[in-house]
């Protein structure tokens, strides 16, 4: 039995400046970035989140710029067999999360357990 | 003076398969498609949302398959003219919504009031 629930969008810039597209989002969404996250780090920087909405994280990428999903589930394993079995596909399995494919074109990453209140809203998955 | 705020995950589909697109999301997330609701009409399907959750919408498109978000707002005009001043640009003007792209690349549309709940976590800009 484990859990799983959408977790985050991530919005994934091309681009040099991570912090001017950090700010740009902050300001579109009206969420502030927040500076001491552990999600602001490196190439990533973390907006504001109140407590009963998904996360909005900002990526800088080298691929091109657009938005993916984050599933977060207290069982990567399970959840990518499961996630395998209605058709997607493992794209690279990282120290942390495994980034996959769905059928329908789009990438999506599967964490560990992230946004506040988990598991309420979650699926159970016997 | 008007209000805005996160409202939707639309997953752009391309393929002839609406309803075996949105079958795919609805397990991976956990969440029906939602027959009865308007949002279910011809290239769109609605999936059941949790009041406190953005909405997701699968998409039938004919360009590349990704993901976008919707900002909702009580005043559409106003909201354009607020993010064509942090950089975003309009690419349509449609009935009744508007599709831009930010100055980071992605494409979002912001449309009316449709989460229920509104303005409850929105911004109020004056």
């Amino acid at each position: 039995m484990h859990h799983s629930r959408l977790c985050a969008l991530l919005i994934d810039c091309n681009g040099p400046d991570v912090d001017k597209a950090a700010g740009f989002w902050a300001e579109a969404l009206g969420r502030a970035i927040d500076p001491d996250h552990p999600g602001t780090r490196g190439n990533y920087r973390m907006l504001e989140t109140p407590p009963d909405e998904p996360i909005v994280q900002i990526q800088r990428v080298s691929h091109e710029s657009r938005v993916h999903i984050d599933i977060e589930t207290d069982d990567i394993s399970a959840e990518v067999l499961r996630l395998e079995r209605l058709g997607a596909t493992v794209v690279s399995r990282l120290e942390r999360w495994v980034v996959m494919q769905a059928p329908t074109g789009q990438r999506f990453c599967v964490v560990r357990v992230q946004r506040p209140g988990f598991p309420k809203n979650a699926n159970r998955w016997d």
